[in-house]
């Protein structure tokens, strides 16, 4: 089973600084849509403040209970996949599930995908993404493993995470 | 070679009937950052309206001539790729190559991924990717030819327009 977390600290700068970054409506929307599609029950939103959370939570009520269940059930329904947490502590005592880190970089002893598409089928795996200019270096020393990048054609390896989250999951999940 | 078309109209609302999109900040750098990874050299924002292509010209020249050109050179580099068209047969006439419409729902006839990988070997394809609740029908119909849907697991099927965009080119030119 694949359970996926979308991560906002400790995350990068674009000059290598650790940062939060702030939970944004547009990423909430296409990662539990991309979810549901591929048929992931939990989607971890990861953010340390309770402002955010709550944010977030506002965002949540809306599409599952507020004006937008009704304007559009299809969403209400990609919503139920989200989860909050405060830390990926959390998100891993909760789900007890094998944590991979996922990266623009190549990391020494990096899963190939297929190995994590094999790797999906026997055990639960929560595959983790972060925002900003990606997780921070520690998180993917503490992960269980990491994941080798998504690579295009030439140098630039610079998709957004939204994107990056999309292909991610069809290359585990899809066909 | 591959093009890709993100196109505003003529789309469906989600009562089917025929609509106009705005253009969106997050499409523009979405779509153009996973054809620059991928290698895609243009990327067609197509709008009848002048407003809106003046508006899409503004975010383009934010990054590619001001501040955010010094402030992210690699995003800059991503909106070389996107031109400006007012129709799709503007964009026909300028890349001469053979259309293909994406959908949410497989049309009779629809080529398979491996259909259009091979083809974009040796042709130049233009694929071309609806807002709002995808492309009108009478755009499926003029197109050369659809491609079958993305297929996740179970009967959900709502993915954002960047999210697969960015799993369909990933199953044409990735790996």
């Amino acid at each position: 089973m694949v359970i996926v977390g979308l991560v906002h600290w400790p995350c990068l700068d674009k000059n290598g600084k650790e940062i939060t970054t702030a939970i944004t409506n547009m990423d909430l929307h296409d990662f539990a849509r991309v979810c549901l599609t591929y048929g992931i029950e939990k989607l971890y939103i990861v953010h340390p403040y309770k402002d955010q959370l709550n944010l977030a939570g506002r965002i949540i009520g809306h599409w599952l209970k507020g004006f937008g269940s009704e304007y559009n059930p299809l969403r209400r329904k990609a919503f139920e996949v989200i989860r909050l947490a405060h830390s990926l502590d959390e998100v891993k005592k909760a789900t007890g599930a094998f944590m991979i880190a996922t990266s623009a970089r190549y990391r020494n002893g990096a899963l190939s995908w297929d190995d994590v598409r094999a790797l999906s089928k026997d055990e639960d795996i929560l595959l983790i993404f972060g925002t900003g200019w990606g997780l921070a270096p520690r998180v993917m020393d503490e992960a269980d493993a990491t994941l080798e990048p998504i690579k295009g054609i030439g140098p630039y390896n610079h998709l957004s995470v939204r994107a990056a989250m999309a292909i991610s999951i069809d290359r585990i999940l899809g066909r």
